[in-house]
């Protein structure tokens, strides 16, 4: 199966980024000639990680029944120091909030899908050190 | 340098992505419990291919004065056949209109993001063939 973007030059550093039939702006910040008019491009590597295991992670939890309210990821990705700079060590929290969280069905969630389904993680792990965490109700 | 998203559960299999201050909705598309509502995330790297890359040449272009009327990215990602589902081969095409194309300048300024300063097709290259074309004035 082939996936296709069309990302079009709009002026100074942003562009029009056409996924899917969606369209948002990505843009470099000022320290780079851009104006922060939309997200810097490499880091949509991290949202794109999060949304891929956050995705299976929600579709496991439905086919195990395990309810929750409240389900958000951080990604927080450290660059190398050389070029080309790419990121070099990932963390990924998973925070759920709710009254009947079971640890055990979050943990195989996540697991099955890190090791077997998100092939964003597949692709970053071969640059990065992908380590995660499980934060269940925190304050 | 770190960066950070926070991808948050909204509803169904719909996340809301936000990435340097800036948010936009992903979704999964009908086959697998989603509504379209937004872009697959794992696409997502393709489209952060195209703007790194994309962002790398109009600085370099500037640089060199080269001048052009419009440019835009086309990149397309073939995903393997096993779980977890990377991608093999890629192809981006840098697509340029203007009177003063310079075929020399446009030529380097590719080749030196993709071997020196993109930091995304280092990554992505690790899991995928990656190859490109440049077309000038298409019709």
């Amino acid at each position: 199966m082939a996936h296709n973007t069309v990302v079009t030059w709009t002026n100074e550093m942003a562009f029009d980024v056409e996924l899917d039939g969606h369209h948002f702006t990505i843009d470099a910040d000022e320290e780079f000639g851009g104006k922060n008019r939309g997200p810097r491009p490499k880091a949509l590597l991290l949202s794109a990680l999060a949304g891929c295991t956050g995705m299976d992670v929600v579709s496991l939890l439905g086919k195990m029944k395990m309810p929750f309210e409240k389900f958000a990821l951080e990604v927080e990705g450290e660059l190398g120091e050389e070029h080309p700079k790419v990121y070099t060590d990932i963390v990924i929290r998973y925070i759920f909030y709710g009254k009947e969280l079971d640890r055990d069905k979050i943990e195989k969630s996540v697991k099955l899908s890190l090791d077997k389904y998100c092939g964003v993680h597949t692709t970053l792990a071969k640059s990065a050190n992908i380590r995660h965490e499980i934060l269940l109700n925190p304050s």
